[in-house]
């Protein structure tokens, strides 16, 4: 019988792509990482590519603009969880006809100016014409330490975030309930907006390599990001605590969301989940004060087969892996 | 007055986002070349992004393997233009729910296969839901000698491409014209359907690099290459001679097809276009000939301002620069 990808999910397609692509051994980086990384010398080279459909992270107000920095900041996230510290960005653009010059240019400045927040800079691309406005962006970023993979989770290893989550999954979750946005406190909606890739951390996780073990953005949202470190470290991990802002909660009580949804399933936010040795957390978190930046631990990695708990008092269930998911409505 | 992308046509978009980041110093190769180029030790790092558009160059039985073998092509090629060997690429795959799982896959094999035919493999990617079929292909090459730019002609220097053209062009040509394509002679179909990057000749490009002074891919078409490198070296160039082969001109002949548009006009054909200092075109052309490749010089460039004319016996006039482009039908 004939397989159509709407029938699928996503999820399950790009675990079919990687089928055919596991035996690859020319990326440091196992298939299916955030990124591939080519080791050069003393150096990785690490490069990914991110690619976003407007009609589907646009929201009112939103300008071409924001999806220009929007996409720089997905590659520049990818690129920051392998440590890499960004140095050129390109973009491929297709759009239709009917599009405005004026939009091409503001989606090229919004990129042209995240890339150089990122400490890069935009210099190439391409450009086709299609029916949606498909666009993406290429970085391509340098280390001179061993890239974090998703994969180096082991069990007893803490699990910790570098901040909290649910503003985005709140927007979000406020747009489709037909909540008005400019009800949403201005930092909320400057964080969906304007989303900021944790570039500014790398130069630290660079200096404490040797206490972590495993590393990923969290843009596809944080259960389906812990759910692919468990799978590709061949660990389970049980949360027992949820990264939650006092802000994120009060916003979620007003407006009647669960909290859990909307910090474990809103997706499109650019905090790293990291796994971090048990014996050198004191040490890790001190180091991430120190810049200003509040590790939250989470959970563990634990014995177990690529499953995600949620703990809450004795209570241990497993978090289901659903959220956002294209082909899949 | 609002300006839209169907009313100024590719080429000056192009021109406009360029001007967007003229100032950007992190490649080594200028904006608008044909990939980046980030210099790191004795090496330069090679990296461009080529999409594609599957109603826009999809014929009548061309596979979604087909599609992947040429986005990886168009890529490869590029890195192949600045001497670069691929090694790793990857694949950015938007495409509607309502295609069927062994479409994507076999657009992945035909990736794949594509990636290991130029040295490389393909080690990630990315997927998408958009009402068009939207490939990328991201190529990561090496090089121990400096990217041969496309603005380094000289007045004087000899233009040569690296093969025939029009074997694609006359197939395109022949499908517009409701010529049923199974009457075109098989070696024209598979030139077209399975194109081929010139990787093959980077050894030898590296080799006599101090020969060579510019270097482009020529899959936007011979006259819009060749304006290319004219423009990004502040020169014209003058065309004596027709890139063709006995076998174009035949079924040019035999379809009555200006043999002049399929081989200047075509597109979508993989051969490199090179300027070469004087002094060497003898040297050049031998080593060329000891790999079995047949250089055919075409030109020279002349002192001017980034125009191309085509001498046939005493008469020079000006090549339009038409052809196939994005937003302009």
């Amino acid at each position: 019988m004939m397989q159509y990808l709407k029938d699928l999910g996503e999820y399950y397609v790009v675990e079919q792509i990687l089928n055919l692509i596991k035996s690859s051994r020319a990326s440091y980086l196992p298939p299916g990482d955030d990124a591939v990384a080519l080791k050069l010398g003393n150096y990785f080279v690490v490069v990914n590519v991110d690619t976003l459909i407007a009609r589907y992270c646009m929201l009112p107000g939103m300008t071409l603009y924001d999806l220009g920095w929007r996409v720089v900041t997905a590659s520049a996230s990818d690129l920051a969880s392998k440590l890499a510290q960004p140095k050129i960005f390109l973009i491929s653009i297709s759009m239709p006809g009917t599009t405005p010059l004026e939009d091409v240019l503001d989606f090229t400045r919004g990129a042209i100016d995240a890339s150089r927040y990122y400490g890069a800079e935009l210099c190439g691309g391409d450009t086709n014409e299609s029916s949606d406005i498909v666009v993406s962006a290429v970085g391509i970023g340098l280390t001179d330490i061993e890239p974090l993979p998703r994969s180096g989770l082991r069990p007893g290893d803490v699990v910790a975030v570098t901040g909290a989550f649910g503003y985005t999954g709140l927007v979000f979750k406020a747009y489709y309930s037909g909540v008005e946005l400019d009800r949403l406190p201005r930092k909320f909606i400057e964080k969906t907006y304007r989303p900021r890739a944790r570039v500014d951390i790398v130069p630290v996780l660079r200096e404490i390599r040797s206490y972590l073990t495993a590393s990923s953005d969290s843009s596809d949202g944080l259960v389906r990001t812990l759910y692919n470190l468990a799978e590709a470290s061949g660990v389970s991990i049980v949360l027992d605590r949820l990264p939650i802002s006092d802000e994120v909660s009060e916003v979620c009580a007003q407006f009647g969301f669960s909290p859990e949804e909307v910090v474990l399933y809103g997706g499109e936010e650019f905090e790293l989940v990291l796994g971090i040795r048990p014996s050198s957390i004191d040490e890790v978190i001190r180091r991430f004060h120190s810049i200003g930046t509040e590790l939250l631990v989470v959970g563990r990695a634990t014995e177990g087969r690529g499953v995600v708990y949620l703990k809450s008092g004795s209570e241990v269930r497993k978090l289901p892996l659903s959220g956002w998911e294209y082909f899949r409505k």
